[in-house]
């Protein structure tokens, strides 16, 4: 395959491709990636920083994105959760006067009964997270960022201190920001074999996820942001806004509310220290983005399997072109 | 009501009727109870002997089956799980090649992940059963036997020892049972309430439940078998055994394997400590029982809540009367 030739020709045959990513979007395109590449060329590094218990239960909810979306599974109506689930097991909750916010399907139950026991047993989030989407068939190598408790913080106007699932699901991320920070971010580790997929990578894609909730998290484990910078050269990022709106969730609000810019030309500068290049939307074509970063346009919103399949080639093409 | 006479003239305005039950059948009993008594008039004391964790769960079969028949949301079926449950989290964790052999409907995981939070919380079982029982409208008392861990275990031909769920479950009582034994009993004490309210009791009915499975372990908490002797004259059993076969389950199979008679006849005998009053169907009017027993003949199958009724008020009726 062409878009592989860049890839191929520094790793021989078998390109290894690291992506990083969060929930949706990122889901979106690192399943394209698995898509294209041959099976096992794919490394996903999925923020954990979201992750909390909930009725007892060890919930990631990005792992599941992205394991349920690679293993074709996902909800194609929301992006997370499984296709035809059903909430048998909220109902009855609520009719025990204990309703949750947060949203646990009943097929959804099954994984995170699963990975409850296995971390519970004593094993680590990414012994547990490739035993689960093996089974479920995913070829590509899902590693959380770390096998350490971080979670991301957020101390809001209306709502003070909130975890960021209680941020983003129980207040729809309707209250203003004022601070954000990864607790537990400096004690960790990355997960085994994270920094060695970065440093044998032929290429790293920076999904289109939330820099700040999603991506930040994963660059915070300590180590992991200088071996990506080890690795500028090989990284491209993908924009997670098009026109100054966020493609979904609440990127916009958060970058501002926090004081940083959200449009693709302050996320390019965000990122300016990681890549050399970064793709926005044909309709941010004009944006001017850092000296050091290379630009690439293309349509980014990804509406089916054809839209991440294309992008991913694209993607591919591009970190490994000279130009 | 007439047939609250006797227990009235003993103990005022509110007579307190006590129950022993176990599964199905027992629930049925005590359900026709609670709805011919006054509200709060009934304490269940409800097997935990084959309590057991699945999937990390606290899983307690007999409470779980007594509790949802009380609550009027058992499934009709089967006697036990939720009515219109569905097995949608079973059923992704076969697609994870987990599958698991106990039934865990979704809308009963609300309740097993609602106790288990309740216990890992540091509460004790009784007081989890009061509030779940108390959320669904439960107006009995609802008595785990003990808080501490009893486990009804079985040694068995064909698949050695096994714990009672895999046993009944697992291989569908299937395995020839060598010996039988109460793993924790003589450590265990009675729930808080369980003595009480048999002291206080103006009437004890041993349901129509498997003696050794389910009323046995019940009796075998250090002090309870005693208290129902000091009671015996106001004590009555109903037969779980109709012309010598079980209603449901194991009942004779396991008693013959144990080398206990299991009609009617024997079980009246195995009560004759504890009872001056058996109930028996009137297809087993003719079995003699011991001396000291009073027979009591009428129709003990519970097809529908009409029978659970009138054969609650008979039993009450009879266990008041001095003939």
């Amino acid at each position: 395959m062409a878009l592989n030739n860049a890839a191929e020709s520094e790793q021989g045959s078998q390109p290894q491709i690291v992506a990083l990513a969060g929930g949706v979007g990122g889901a979106k395109l690192a399943h394209g990636l698995a898509r294209v590449l041959p099976p096992g060329a794919l490394t996903v590094i999925v923020n954990t920083g979201d992750d909390f218990r909930c009725l007892g239960l060890a919930v990631s909810p990005d792992l599941d994105t992205v394991m349920y979306t690679l293993a074709g599974v996902a909800n194609p109506e929301t992006g997370w959760g499984i296709a035809g689930d059903t909430r048998q097991m909220i109902g009855m909750l609520e009719r025990y006067g204990e309703p949750v916010w947060f949203s646990l399907g009943d097929r959804d139950l099954a994984t995170n009964l699963l990975r409850t026991r296995l971390l519970d047993h004593g094993l680590p989030l990414s012994v547990a997270t490739a035993r689960l989407a093996g089974a479920l068939g995913v070829t590509a190598h899902l590693l959380p960022m770390t096998n350490d408790h971080i979670a991301t913080m957020l101390d809001t106007e209306e709502c003070g201190v909130l975890e960021f699932q209680e941020y983003f699901v129980r207040y729809r991320w309707q209250p203003r920001v004022k601070r954000l920070w990864y607790e537990g971010a400096n004690a960790a580790q990355p997960a085994p074999g994270v920094i060695e997929a970065i440093e044998s990578a032929s290429a790293i894609v920076i999904c289109p996820s939330n820099p700040v909730l999603s991506i930040e998290p994963i660059l915070r484990v300590p180590g992991i942001r200088e071996a990506v910078q080890r690795r500028k050269e090989v990284t491209i990022a993908v924009s997670p806004v098009i026109h100054q709106a966020a493609v979904k969730g609440p990127t916009v609000k958060i970058m501002t509310e926090l004081g940083l810019d959200p449009s693709a030309q302050g996320i390019a500068a965000y990122y300016a220290d990681l890549v050399e290049k970064f793709v926005v939307d044909s309709q941010d074509q004009d944006i001017p983005v850092p000296p050091s970063i290379r630009k690439r346009t293309t349509n980014i919103l990804m509406s089916n399997d054809a839209d991440r399949e294309r992008l991913a080639r694209e993607v591919l093409e591009w970190v490994g072109s000279k130009t």
